[in-house]
């Protein structure tokens, strides 16, 4: 009788749930849409009726089914209480007690940021290193850390947060975090757009950023591509914060590889040379030959991370 | 038939040899010089000769001796090879094989500042944690992360540089490592009689530091106990750079809690309150919570830390 696992990746906007087999291959996968409620129990009941009817239209028995891994956004501690949950309604309670009460199921879960990193590491770019970190550029910057192949979770489900390293400690302007300087404020996407806003007005050369009404981080890499110096100057910048970032965490953990990912990874090599260019002038003299990846596995890191939560 | 297991922590100018027993109670302990060799190989064939005497001259039996644990000053893998010796000599060699050849004893080897804060996490003051960082306040600053109970010693043995947190870029002079603004260059004892004289150069008022032609990080410490204005000054600014640093540290591995030991260390209370001061407003929420301790142990929290290596 074959064995599966689910992965469930809770995201603020939408859920996706992967169903693996015992050997980690994706057998299919779905999305829906995250439930709009001020009880983020509410979104756990979604999560069990959609795996409880998948096993069922599946034709399915509950004993095939090894476990559920789930990533959230937001802290949360090995034994599956989360304190709060970010932007998505009041918590305070246990996900896996709630998750197993509903299905019947062994769960297991994780932080968001940390399964991707395991995803990565696991069937992705990260493959064949047993310690990795790994960074999620997107709105805000996210972070993995993995050693010896698991997740480190932290003593209270908070490390890996390397979007709010400290790179330039003259900044007055306040990250979402409440503090000021923190590489999220450059690296992610909103903060290379607002880096682009900012060398534009003291910009007095030709550039195609300053035609464009809007300035998306995707356009700053393209007209970087293109050979805009401004642009160039803006990915640099960028680079630079993150080189920074992503040297100080090597000097605490010393992982074998970077892998870099989110919406902002699409920009391709050009993100890697620029953000290596400037980790090694920043970084002791044992760690600057570390390895520097493109994620590969998109948006389905996180379900194959959760799914190895399981089948580890 | 009673069992035992030696700890040796490899120091620039001293050797320190504990013997354990197997419950992990230092039974005895000695020290001697490190000798002056241009090949560290040397250095192990003194502690081989040492250990073999010890042995006889007590009447052991080889069969007695669980193991040798090694504490050496650079980075170190745990395969035993090490590539550089610090300032001890020409390396390129791998300790384990090397000490087990001259000794017929199984042995295991991590860096001086992770045995030393393994010891502190252990039997020290950290006791208790599963997960602690320690930062070590001498004439540099280094740093050991405790992860599970068990030292994070990285990919290539180079984890826990936490010395080398960049904590402010804006700094022009070098640090001994190639890099500027390190965390080292402010808050080790050579760092803080820096800023002290930094501090005198623009400092009008009374102070009783500029009456003294020697300036030591103990006499800043005591001169800011009994009140001094500018040696408080330069205390909260030490104490800055620490705080931010261990914020850096706190954000990618969330531990329980920090011990601070090293020679800077005996300042005491006044210590801690400085750099816990200055850690809460530069870490992310969920970390602010973590405990600050001074360390207990010593100059013997490497020496325990060794043993620790063998009796887990």
């Amino acid at each position: 009788m074959e064995q599966y696992c689910f992965g469930v990746d809770v995201g603020g906007t939408g859920i996706k749930v992967g169903l693996f087999d015992a050997s980690g291959n994706l057998v299919d996968k779905w999305a829906f849409d995250t439930r709009k409620t001020d009880d983020a129990k509410d979104i756990f009941k979604d999560i069990a009726d959609f795996i409880n009817f998948k096993i069922k239209e599946m034709k399915l028995n509950k004993d095939q089914i090894l476990g559920i891994g789930v990533g959230v956004p937001g802290p949360v501690r090995e034994n599956g209480y989360i304190p709060n949950f970010a932007n998505l309604g009041k918590a305070d309670f246990n996900i896996i007690e709630e998750l197993h009460r509903l299905t019947g199921i062994t769960v297991r879960t994780a932080n968001d940021a940390n399964v991707a990193a395991l995803g990565e590491q696991w069937k992705g770019s990260g493959k064949g290193f047993q310690s990795m970190v790994m960074v999620t550029l997107g709105t805000g910057v996210g972070g993995g850390v993995i050693i010896n192949g698991k997740i480190l979770a932290g003593s209270f489900g908070a490390a890996g947060e390397i979007g709010h390293i400290l790179v330039n400690p003259d900044e007055s302007r306040l990250c979402g975090c409440g503090k000021c300087g923190c590489v999220e404020q450059y690296a992610s996407a909103t903060g290379i757009v607002r880096l682009a806003k900012d060398f534009l007005k003291n910009w007095d050369k030709s550039t195609n950023l300053s035609e464009t009404e809007e300035i998306s981080a995707k356009l700053v890499f393209d007209l970087a591509k293109e050979g805009d110096e401004l642009a160039l100057k803006v990915v640099d910048e960028a680079c630079r914060y993150l080189g920074i970032a992503l040297a100080q965490v090597a000097q605490v953990v010393d992982p074998e590889a970077f892998v870099i990912g989110g919406g902002v990874s699409k920009a391709g090599d050009i993100l890697i040379e620029h953000t290596k260019k400037h980790y090694v002038p920043n970084v002791m003299k044992a760690l600057k030959d570390r390895e520097f990846l493109l994620a590969s596995l998109g948006n389905d890191a996180g379900i194959y991370g959760c799914a190895r939560l399981i089948l580890s």
